[in-house]
């Protein structure tokens, strides 16, 4: 079959391959349609702390059983089912993970290995393509559910890409309010007509410690600093993106945490429920959530797009494979 | 009368006063125990953010109301009671706060203005000098609560200084174990009886990744960054005591919040239901916690004792005015 490969950082080829083997308890899928992460694209420029080369990328999947017919979402986590952590609901912490696209073969490729226990039902009426974005979506929920946002709540976002207006909507769908801080006009002009949908307001002012909580989709180290300050007294933080710049923080801001009584939940993947859940919202606005789709393009197009990925100039591309 | 003030950095005066005019819903209480804090000396030896200068300094107080007959302890807060913080009960972040021996005259002195609403009775039968403790144990259940301590968890305490030490007691009397972790040999030996008393078990290694939870009753810089790396996955660490050094916090140490979905939270002072729930561990363990008590000192000797409290060397001093 034909996949995608990332070889060594910087090199991702289109290779034609054996078809992944199946463990017991795994089903091959066709896979239908994948979108591109922007982590897909920090993989390929600079490795991923979960990677193991070489990979076939790809980790927001959609495919189809062969054997029954029925469509389904990847939840792209294998867990081991047993341990503290997938007891208590948090198998996405757990020891022995397994990502597909990360330490197991993932959706840029005609077929993929899954667990039957990670397969997500779609339901009916909801696109395939649409049901793509359900593992961002999820993340987001995950992220969300760490700081225990509560209906009425002003929750401030950072960045207006894809994974920061999916969080909006997530937001939005747990009846509390998105506000949003983004730096880059372009942005926010592209994102304009997606977040009126929504009810997304723009962030005008973010030093007035009036927010109750804040996450960010955006990796700077600023996005950490400035939403600690636009925090109320006890006001949560999500660490939703790893930060990539080197700049260390200083110790007067993380006294601000002990001072005044804040939060930092840290947030990393999803589990196979949040997918449930993100299909259940993506199937109440397939019609907003199709404005963040930026284009389809086919396996040989994932190399080209990837720099405008980094760059933020885009919303998400899905592979139709 | 007699009031030990804080003129201004480094200058601790003993001044004839005028006693404290009492506002409506205060009471004048006759302070007969003020136990010395690790912040008072850090107060006079570099301020500290909400202390307002010239001050009597005293935050951990008991005294008796001259009218009733009655002995109190005090809870050194005076909180609005009706913003959104006080109707949530973590009056402690209101933000119209006024903390006794900060930003009003406190406890040094023979006599100190207290609202009436923070007057917590003291259990008959337990001495003044252990009731002395209640408001340092609040603090540790605070910062307890801000991470959810549960029943038979793990839970990694920085600093066998007497904080750290009355941490270890809050864990054991909600049923947790309460491990240690002190880099000075002086004051392991020192806390040993204490400890063995409480269950606090040394810490040998805590770079496994086993504690449910972790909190600093230390300033280093070193007690957050080892901190995050002793937790398990989901694990939450209570930054309990501001940082002190200066050295800045390397990104790759946040992002290991955002990869292991761990969770910081800050804990700032204590509220009066917390300094109620302390005076009745005090009371189950007066004869533990008498261990704590270093020396009973007078007024005038406490500026001597601030170079030692601030270098380690001692358990609590208790002024007897």
């Amino acid at each position: 079959m034909n996949a995608l490969q990332l070889e060594k950082i910087g090199s991702l080829q289109l290779k034609e391959t054996h078809t992944s083997e199946t463990k017991p308890g795994e089903i091959l899928l066709k896979v239908t349609h994948c979108a591109v992460c922007r982590t897909d694209a920090k993989m390929w420029e600079r490795g991923q702390r979960d990677l193991v080369l070489p990979r076939v990328l790809g980790h927001e999947i959609c495919g189809i059983s062969e054997e029954s017919g029925k469509r389904f979402a990847v939840w792209p986590g294998s867990a081991c089912g047993h341990c503290e952590d997938c007891r208590r609901g948090t198998e996405n912490l757990c020891r022995e993970m397994q990502i597909i696209g990360f330490h197991k073969d993932g959706g840029f490729a005609e077929y993929v290995a899954v667990p039957e226990s990670s397969l997500i039902p779609i339901p009916d009426d909801l696109p395939g393509e649409i049901a793509s974005l359900a593992e961002p979506l999820a993340c987001a929920i995950n992220g969300l559910r760490q700081i225990r946002v509560r209906e009425e709540e002003r929750i401030l976002i950072y960045g207006a890409g894809s994974v920061g207006l999916l969080t909006g909507l997530a937001v939005s769908a747990q009846n509390a309010s998105p506000f949003i801080r983004e730096i880059r006009p372009d942005r926010l002009t592209r994102s304009e007509v997606f977040r009126d949908r929504i009810g997304m307001t723009c962030a005008e002012d973010c030093k007035e410690h009036r927010f109750d909580a804040a996450i960010n989709a955006a990796p700077s180290s600023d996005t950490f600093l400035q939403g600690l300050s636009a925090l109320r007294p006890g006001g949560r933080f999500c660490l939703f993106s790893g930060l990539i710049d080197d700049q260390p923080i200083p110790v007067p801001a993380i006294n601000e945490i002990h001072y005044r009584q804040l939060r930092i939940a840290g947030a990393y993947g999803c589990t196979a429920a949040q997918m449930k859940a993100a299909l259940n919202i993506l199937a109440d606005h397939k019609n907003d959530v199709k404005l963040l789709i930026e284009d389809h393009i086919t396996l040989e197009q994932v190399p080209h797009i990837l720099p405008k990925i980094l760059a933020g100039e885009a919303f998400k591309f899905v592979v139709d494979v």
